[in-house]
């Protein structure tokens, strides 16, 4: 019998930070797809838009007016998922357990520039994003438990407003994802001694199948489990647990890693790419906590070009996830790609 | 200070199967939405279309010819993700674990008739899919430890074909969802000595206040936890473990209330209403489970209308899942509908 070919052979691949599995069917990338497709708008946006609820000196819904910004810019979400006044209940029946949450929910503009995303933005552009998200983490980590950090990008992803803009939601509770890897981090900490994130970057840069760009401080790879076709996960090759410690010199080389993961991703179906990304530094309980190294998550949906998108659905929602090409194929393909921008190399 | 408000004050709920939780934002609902907007096609749709890929008589991709059937019809999936012959491997590395998979994926269509989807077909033809769901598992059941019955409904939910069909895939290994379950179902019975489906139907039954609609044998509920802002759990109201063992009662009456429960949907937005729906039978892996109690779940994604949807995104994939209207609402709402098909009330 032949021997186990990744390429073909359908396969599970264990998550170590969340315990999950997925369903590897790379076979599956070869079948026609005749379902919905999203049209991607490549119109050029202008610098600035009137009727953007985000661009500077506009009106918000609430009636507020937005700062004449010129860097980043924060104000609380006007619809925010979290309140930091709510009363304190909980009942722990055991088919019936609830508990309120405080917390509060941010805007991040990253740019006054309404046409331009991340990947489009200069590196000092985006070194204020690196440091703005620095900031809000260590300022609301003094409030709260836990600081999400993260960026919807495009329609496809929720985005409801193309400025370039992410969030930052803090709150008192660990939430799910982050309590799964609090657990497993912990148990590999408790088994090695060392942190389960940093010893997988070493890994992973010894056998390079499955890297995409690094530099000194940081490395991209498709991780072994990727659940999206094209997800990454970007770590730090040092040691740290938070995004609210990172040195001047280390936010720049952040802000270095992230332009270059993002143009590749908008190169890979020369359209602005969508995805929802999102940053895990350490809980703020006032614990150490050497189990855990800060890291980034990319989950981008398209699968097969600008159009056509990877569903989460039925097998994936009852039973696990399911994908379609290999990771390593995926950290090849981002691999091969120019690191510069295909509207300035078009240009 | 007030007392909690569930309708008002943001809190997380305890989802006992999984052992997840869900942060309910209900203040959310009343934000305005500028995002992404999927116009359904409410076109009425040729009872036989001769492009499609699954009408009676046609041919697939593959070159085979489609039977010329007259109820349900059953073939193996062209673009299977699972395989029946996969070579036997493993790694048990602690950092890149994998297994391969052996199992298949086959195809139900529901009807010949390419225009009519679950809530549009008879009460006897839905019989025949429930008949055909409960075949499929007790034969599917005899080879693998895994059987998984589900649909994806519409062109949001990953649907590539509009004629009325499900699918099944069956594989070894017991996936991601179900192993969560079996380790809450069983930490419950081992504390109570019953099932914990079995308990919260008998409680959801006695609280009125998540239930949609009911019949002697069955009961739906949008769950205390509910995720997806109109999620449904259809449960049993007698034990029962696994779809292959009802009786030819119960399977009617269960098709008298998916009947029921799709209905009201249809009915919500008055358009084919998306989702994806599945059933969890306990594992077939030769041991009891006492533990365990047959259910479905109904993932719809709409939100607000028939173009409007709940995107789990960047909070959602990052932290936890995150929801904008209570269950309690969701199920007044479903269960206030009638139960007679809006396309029959216009005609
Ligand atoms: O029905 P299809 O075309 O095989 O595929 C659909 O359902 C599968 C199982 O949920 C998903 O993996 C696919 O992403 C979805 O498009
Ligand atoms: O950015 P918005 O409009 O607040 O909302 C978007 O991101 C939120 C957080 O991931 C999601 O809950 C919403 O479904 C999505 O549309």
């Amino acid at each position: 019998s032949n021997p186990f070919d990744p390429t073909n052979d359908p396969h599970r691949r264990y998550n170590p930070m969340t315990g999950d599995w997925v369903l590897v069917s790379p076979h599956r990338a070869k079948r026609p797809w005749q379902g919905q497709s999203d049209e991607p708008s490549n119109e050029p946006k202008p610098a600035y838009d009137p009727n953007c609820y985000l661009c500077p000196g506009n009106t918000r819904v609430n009636g507020e007016r937005n700062e004449r910004y010129s860097g980043t810019f924060i104000f609380e979400n006007d619809f925010a998922a979290l309140k930091k006044d709510t009363v304190a209940a909980s009942d722990h029946d055991e088919l019936f357990t609830f508990e309120t949450e405080q917390g509060c929910s941010r805007v991040i503009c990253f740019s006054p520039d309404h046409s331009k995303t991340l990947p489009e933005l200069t590196h000092e552009e985006r070194l204020q994003v690196v440091e703005c998200w620095k900031a809000q983490t260590a300022e609301l980590g003094k409030t709260y438990g836990w600081v999400q950090v993260f960026e919807n990008k495009g329609a496809m992803m929720g985005c409801s407003n193309p400025h370039p803009h992410g969030q930052v939601w803090a709150q008192q509770h660990l939430p799910t994802e982050p309590a799964k890897k609090c657990r497993q981090f912990g148990d590999y900490f408790a088994r090695h001694g060392r942190s389960m994130l940093f010893d997988y970057a070493q890994r992973e840069v010894e056998k390079q199948e499955r890297v995409v760009c690094s530099n000194d401080d940081w490395l991209v790879v498709v991780p072994y489990w990727a659940a999206w076709p094209f997800e990454t996960l970007l770590l730090p090759l040092f040691k740290v647990q938070s995004l609210a410690v990172l040195t001047a010199s280390q936010s720049a080389s952040l802000a270095q890693i992230i332009g270059d993961i993002t143009v590749r991703y908008d190169n890979l179906f020369e359209t602005s790419f969508p995805y929802s990304m999102g940053w895990h530094s350490a809980p703020f309980d006032g614990k150490p906590h050497d189990e855990w190294q800060l890291h980034a998550h990319f989950y981008p949906p398209l699968l097969r070009s600008a159009s056509v998108r990877k569903f989460m659905v039925g097998y994936e929602l009852m039973a696990e996830t399911q994908r379609d090409l290999t990771p390593e194929q995926a950290a090849q393909r981002l691999k091969a790609l120019p690191d510069t921008h295909y509207k300035k190399v078009n240009a």
